[in-house]
């Protein structure tokens, strides 16, 4: 039986999730069975989102006001509720893995989400310890906890040499989200 | 009219032509019409390029004997002959990006075509300051070219941090190819 492993990309450049996105495009080219969680995303953030699940993909959302709150600058509430929220997430996630098959879990944005304290540190670890042993784990986003490198078997920094948002062009549409 | 930039995706981590796909499926979720180029590499060489074609992408191969050949460390053949056939491929991909209208154009693995001198470099930067000026560009592969890092508008570095190839893990189907 194939062992899964935990991917990571991290790191201040763009091409963190466009590689998760690419990863399970490739691995459905496989046959592979595919399940996407964007944290701090919602069902229209991006433009990927719907093709994944025309091409079969489980996608799921977490903490879009969050992620909206966050670029902003604006306060996020109460964190105790918002851990609370996760917890929960993540419990529903588990059911989920454990009750239908899939060979890819993608958890985008997660390092942010912990980066910012949204989720424990001790439930994300527990959670990459008790993982179906043969599920690919890919997680995204910058600002990787030390302990999750640390676990993880492959490790990618996406790091920015150049970015158009320095030459003050706007975020665009099918390329930026 | 929007304004076609130039990407690069280079340095020595997993994650530069995934990124690029994830790219072409988010821009795919705008609407955009896309060509991908391969560069060294045939029909099955990886898994996300039949549901690239499925999605309606372009999606066209130029050089996969060689691309074995560089991987198993054999000699390519007569240099020569090999630029004058990458030269009339570039002259093919001209043609179509004159005649179709595509939004974005992904050559994949091209840096590591022009570091192998299999295309001139002179003739790549006069393709990319003829381009259609609509059109966004994405080059992927290790060792990208200063001078296209110069010209470029966005350049992420890709960099390896933790790879399971390290620990003696076998490349695998669905996640490396």
């Amino acid at each position: 039986m194939k062992k899964g492993l935990i991917q990571v990309y991290t790191g201040n450049g763009k091409g963190k999730t466009t590689a998760a996105i690419g990863q399970a495009i490739r691995a459905m080219g496989r046959g592979w069975r595919i399940m996407v969680v964007f944290w701090l995303k919602g069902e229209r953030t991006s433009g990927e989102m719907e093709i994944l699940k025309k091409l079969g993909a489980k996608v799921i959302f977490w903490g879009e006001e969050y992620g909206k709150k966050l670029i902003t600058g604006k306060p996020v509430g109460n964190k105790d509720n918002i851990k609370k929220e996760a917890k929960d997430f993540l419990n529903k996630i588990k059911g989920i893995i454990e009750k239908e098959r899939y060979d890819l879990l993608i958890m985008d944005e997660i390092n942010v989400a912990l980066h910012y304290g949204f989720i424990e540190e001790k439930e994300i670890l527990d959670f990459l310890k008790e993982k179906p042993s043969s599920l690919e784990l890919i997680l995204t986003g910058r600002k990787a906890l030390q302990s999750i490198i640390c676990m993880a078997d492959l490790v990618t920094e996406v790091k920015k040499i150049k970015h158009p948002y320095n030459s003050k062009i706007k975020a665009r549409g099918g390329i930026e989200y």
